[in-house]
């Protein structure tokens, strides 16, 4: 676990830096972090049981707020090791976002805020190098997917369009609003009861409705489809390739270091072969 | 964005002509039109709510409009432009036809021609050039599952013949002929409902009807595998060992330089050695 | 399309023999049988519905009768013209097998024997080469699924025999004999209804059921997504590493040459070399 | 079948242990045991069914307890011929487990110890070599998907507490606990049932629902993609790059072998030319 910030210890300023940077970036400060979020993800989980909430609701609560604050504190110290150079890391600005969501007052929609609380457990993610570059390859295959998720989407909103038109006034909770539409399309490219909870029912009274469905199938999947072997055809091609040429690379270096010595011999041969002449014709004189 | 019918601005005849394809092939022309299909787009979504239509509707009527005479006027110009050679891109013959669908008078059967009026959309393909690049590239992909899909359209239809002479009498909605076999084999195949909703409900009949679907869903998931599988393949060896080709070809092409540099060496020290001799020759004589 | 059977036209014993050798390997024969194929598939399709048969069911019927015949001239022929090495090739047996379907007496239990009269359409198989070609590379694909199908089917027999002891009282109909569960595992593996419809009931009177079905989902799900990834391996290994081999031999070829050349120059001026040293010395005594 | 204990015959103490290993790696004792397990699988198949022990019940035991006497035996001959070094390899703690199992006396818990006799049949795993191979396949490719298989898990326990804290008042049955959520998502993640069984009801009292399913299949199922493409892109690499670099090492070898033939040559030729000169100085003396 190397300094990601591009700050290292000791080009920091005061002596306080310096030492803040020494603790952040240190083994056991990390390992320490870790457990930290480990342990808040038991209690969190523990705290949607009334069982437990009722036999040591209070202790739980209290770990909560310790863990919440040792996350502010690690923040602050970050901070104070990194200033300003501390946003230009995109896992700061994750652990400041979710560290913040814990800290806005839950008061209005309750519920929801405090659940939220359970995104803490995320911070591993930012934490554990193996499951940070894991997060980094999955949004790294993201844009590789752009055109043909562009293609997949408005085929969708096409689709939606045309069924909101044709299904919306006999079956409204399925067709009804261009919204409604798109999420029984989305269960239907999934094959989830499409058959028998949804286009049997439908072909009831439009009989034709398989020729729009049974299509609608066919061409996401096959979307789906070259979505996934573009992904595998790029992953292949980075880290396959990638080896081989190493190798090639050897192999060619080794080839022409090889022929390159052939060459010194040779200019040597010329050189001996002209001296030779050189002084043939000297003794002739 | 080049102009794809082969037909440069300066080739072109009058100044108008020369004029109408500067237009056409220009930047913000194409990105004009892609406003228009988006804003359209958006028109025809909200055409579908009925609330959308009661508040602003003769707006959204009215957008519509605009839309089709832009898209009538952007298709004259470029024929205009090309001329015949108009015909011989595809793209334009597919635009031509969208259009066409949406001039055609939406009389008789009302709603469905009004509702392909969402095609529009589709023009998308054609003018953004990556999505034109992920539409064609499925549509190579089509012709390589050739075979496995005949192969696979065989399998379904002798197993619907088998299923509507087995079970057609005693389940008429779901095996009663050809076609709604063909249409539950379908579902069967996507696995939707095959045993719960299906084949249990045939087997109280017909206890061995397991023997008929069960290989049924093998074979077809087996094959659907293999059309997958060939995609996969095809692609990977494409684009894989076009790059391990190119690197091999220059790494061949320095090692033969270098080889050639030094089979033209030994031809000067052949030629020198024999000067030598030569001169040997010569300064006894 | 050459004769498959090894017996060339001009190697055939009687004029008669060569004759019939001809017409069988002619390209007009071949697609005459696959128009007569084409067809009876769509007679024996129509003869599904009662309305076709009531119209023209005894065209129908007529049709049917006629091909049988041609197929049996077709059967004939060939066995005529290569003798018994007609039975050296598979295809042919399979044809044999299918003709021989029909020409049961349609007696004791009338309907099924009638229906498998479709199976003449798997004919299509053998006598269109490109398909041919695809199911000979599947039936390939199945001796390196072995070992993997062989794991996968003893861990049903075990999760059929635990099933049947844990579940069979309390649900004959899904798990009374290891028949039974056999047939509810496969529809767990294609995870049809497996929660819905079976689980949950389950665990209804067995509440730990999820750990045995939990498992069995995971454990299955990823056996046949090794099965699949060793066919895509294997396809891949073979087309691709072919022709990678191919272009590295040229590559190879080419580099030995040209090194063969600079040894036989090398050779030369050792010879030049040798040859001038003696012309010297002799030249000095 | 080789010995895989690294304990050679040759080496063997006394006598007897010689000969409790000859017969321990013998190809007829590994068949016979193979030949007791297959029996064996079927007499505790036929032992779920009530109607073949009500027939030869006692002859089904008494197979099954002979069955158990032969493995016992076994296990104590390899105890013999390899003493401690038996422990060593995993299989025969495999194999010992699964014995230990039949012979703890089925007292309480009854049903469950009898039926778990049926995992005797694991063990063709650990007899049959190409059996073997495929599980140790299997267990080699665990280790791969180890970052992955842990943000999947930790994205679920997220969902799965707040899932818990969203829906477990209204849908106690699906979303009470933490363990019913997880299993809940489970089924979920596997798609089955998931609208028309679990979100559209819960969409009925939560209409926002959809936007804490839709996201959880998207990336459940975009996870579980990773991890099968990694594992399909790690096989490849290991056996693919393995020929290659094999082939690529032969022709590199093969190359190198002529450059140097040929360095041999020039510096032979460079000798020659010192000696030429040195003779042509002398003779000029």
């Amino acid at each position: 676990m190397t300094s990601t910030n591009g700050v290292s210890s000791s080009r920091a300023g005061g002596a306080g830096r310096g030492f803040a940077l020494r603790v952040v970036e240190a083994g056991w400060f990390q390992r320490f972090i870790i457990t930290v979020i480990l342990v808040n993800a038991v209690t969190l989980g523990l705290e949607t049981s009334a069982e437990a909430m009722a036999r040591m609701g209070g202790l739980l609560l209290a770990i909560d707020r310790v863990a919440l604050a040792i996350f502010v504190a690690e923040l602050l110290l970050k901070f104070w090791a990194y200033r300003l150079s501390f946003f230009k890391n995109g896992w700061n600005n994750f652990d400041l976002a979710i560290v913040a969501i814990a800290l806005v007052p839950a008061a209005g929609p309750l519920s929801v805020l405090r659940a939220l609380r359970i995104l803490r457990v995320l911070r591993l993610f930012s934490v554990i190098p193996s499951m940070r570059k894991v997060v980094q390859s999955l949004l790294m295959a993201l844009p590789g997917m752009g055109s043909v998720a562009g293609v997949l989407l408005l085929i969708f909103y096409i689709f939606a369009v045309l069924g909101t038109e044709f299904f919306g006034e006999a079956f409204p909770d399925w067709f009804g609003t261009i919204g409604r539409t798109l999420y029984s399309l989305f269960q239907i490219m999934t094959l989830e009861s499409w058959s028998m909870g949804i286009v049997r029912p439908v072909m009831e009274v439009y009989p034709w409705a398989w020729a729009f469905f049974v299509p609608f199938i066919l061409f996401t999947t096959f979307m789906v489809l070259n979505l996934v072997i573009g992904i595998i055809v790029d992953s292949m091609q980075m880290i396959h390739e990638g080896e081989a040429h190493a190798e090639r690379e050897t192999i060619e270096r080794r080839a022409h270091e090889e022929r390159a010595a052939m060459a010194r011999d040779l200019a040597d041969i010329k050189r001996e072969i002209r001296d030779l002449r050189a002084a043939l014709a000297e003794g002739r004189e």
